[in-house]
């Protein structure tokens, strides 16, 4: 049997050892004879559970203590209407900061909920690169600012935080969050869906600066009501239980993997591989500046459509998954997330060396 | 060991084939040796899935061809705030019918949003009653009326459909949803959180007649819009992919059972037994009226909170789990969706035999 690897970019590759002890324990969860997903929300054992989960990931991502810890409904795209909803205040508009797909539909969504004024920091001459990062001129206009730092359809990463003064900063980390060190601290608000490095499809996490909660429009449904969340420790209803056990533990698996120290060098050498083979090759082309390279998304062509397919089908087969572009970019794209396993990368490279010998 | 029984009101009990076929095949699903939550929700075998799954929900619920069936995030409470954004309209008001805890909530989330006017149906003196639910001189003041035929906490269920004229009635039927037949023509509007009879928290199902689609306020977070979710398969964003596989087994599952003819017969042969035990003894109460005994959730009491407490801690050590009464009521709950089998019933009324001879 062929060892198979998953480069879908969302959702995405679980820790095979997470999903072995959800398996393990899927009936009979501690020692309760019934399974994780059938208990009271409220009972002590599901409420130790998201006490431990939250202390380990605070600890994994060097969490400030006036920051708030949401575990919430609705994905990112559900945040792109809550984060207007909690945060527009006195001056009625928000800066959106564009750098491909996923920042202009926050934008988009944003719009229907206050004035939004918009600036595309992507430069594509001649390839992905972003431009400036100091708002702090401009930034007081504004209630917020928005970014995303990594552009999972183009595998475009912001490593730089973009300055904005005393105006609160705001990013849709979706794609990067527990992948990388990032000082919370310059952060009014991080938010991401759990499907890539987090957990399963389902649960989102708001991480939140505790003098933001409080002033959401009172138009806003309560289950996104930061204030009303932050009372209710995230179950002002029924939260999505299997999730949260799942993302309780990742980061447990995350700890015992020596944290996020050891998840970046990984992540780090899993990419540095990929991309040093895709600039020796004079086959595939990645589009993207030295330094906006995503960590997570791996974004790769032959220049050829017909030759693309080929290399998707023919990867498939060989238990290389899901490495089909997303169809708005096309080419490929392999999402190296923290639970993909350097083997997977090297098994892709090794592949990609097949096919550049045999269709050069 | 002894055989345990969860008679939690939500996440409830999950039927044990389900929770068996979703371990066997966790970590391999469909022979693509990677999870079903590890793939993309736009693959051809996750949409294969959510066609089935849509397919075998209509068939077992008698969904008329003019319905449109939602999977979306947020639970019940979510939809709480999506119904007046999407059914909001020219006169900018809604009537809320509120029967206990879970109807008046809406009620107050729906406030947020436009004027409401409510009812309170519920007569509580000497038992708990429905009142009166003909509402169709008063309703074509209202863009819709809501109602919730199941009480989880109280136990009370309204069995009759209230009648609004033309005007939309819209039901929250979380705790009821294919527990029963219901003649769905007469709903514009029927969802419910999944926790209970359907699937795990963290999928809510909407099903919509497809006339109210399309009039949703501009100020309505893209996920709730009903006519995007429409359009977009409910996957405008990453859907909750293993909740929405868990509810396509369990509808298989029922249709495996004898689709909802037998569920139905089942819930009542379950509900009867354990009301005619109630009636018979002079030891526990029920304090609903015969008409609306909810097939869902039996309260019971021994009128004495000591007494309550030590039985919920011994059933507790029988194997008779989650017991315990909401917190606004006290008492005693047993929640008795369409996972909890006959032998789950008797063995509780076996318990309550035994506890009520040895404490009278």
């Amino acid at each position: 049997m062929t060892q198979v690897f998953n480069f879908s970019a969302g959702p995405a590759m679980m820790p095979k050892e997470v999903l072995q002890q959800a398996q393990a324990e899927l009936l009979n969860w501690q020692e309760q004879q019934t399974s994780v997903m059938e208990v009271s929300h409220r009972g002590k054992l599901f409420m130790d559970l998201i006490t431990q989960a939250e202390q380990d990931f605070r600890q994994l991502y060097y969490i400030p203590e006036n920051y708030k810890i949401l575990f919430l409904q609705g994905g990112a795209r559900g945040q792109f209407a809550a984060i207007p909803m909690n945060l527009i205040g006195k001056k009625n508009k928000a800066l959106y900061l564009t750098s491909g797909h996923w920042s202009a539909t926050a934008a988009k969504e944003a719009r229907l909920f206050c004035e939004i004024d918009e600036i595309n920091i992507l430069d594509q001459d001649p390839e992905l690169k972003i431009n400036r990062l100091d708002f702090s001129d401009i930034a007081e206009q504004y209630d917020y600012v928005h970014y995303c730092p990594n552009e999972t359809i183009s595998g475009v990463e912001i490593f730089d935080i973009p300055k904005v003064g005393n105006t609160t900063l705001v990013a849709d980390m979706s794609s990067t969050i527990l992948s990388r060190k990032i000082d919370i601290s310059q952060f009014g608000i991080i938010y991401a869906g759990a499907q890539k490095n987090l957990g399963p499809a389902g649960i989102t996490i708001v991480i939140v600066r505790e003098d933001l909660i409080g002033n959401a429009r009172q138009e806003t449904p309560s289950i996104w009501n930061y204030a009303v969340q932050a009372k209710s420790d995230s179950m002002i209803n029924t939260p999505p239980t299997f999730a949260w056990y799942l993302c309780s533990l990742v980061f447990k698996h995350l700890l015992k993997q020596g944290g996020l120290e050891g998840v970046e060098k990984c992540n780090q050498e899993k990419a540095n591989l990929l991309y040093q083979y895709l600039d020796e090759s004079s086959f595939y082309k990645n589009n993207v500046v030295k330094n906006n390279r995503s960590l997570m998304n791996v974004t790769f062509t032959t220049g050829n459509d017909e030759l693309n397919a080929k290399f998707v089908a023919e990867a498939t087969k060989a238990g290389l998954q899901a490495l089909k572009g997303h169809k708005v970019l096309g080419g490929m794209r392999a999402s190296i997330y923290n639970a993909m396993p350097i083997e997977g990368v090297q098994a892709l490279i090794q592949f990609m060396k097949k096919f550049e010998a045999e269709n050069n």
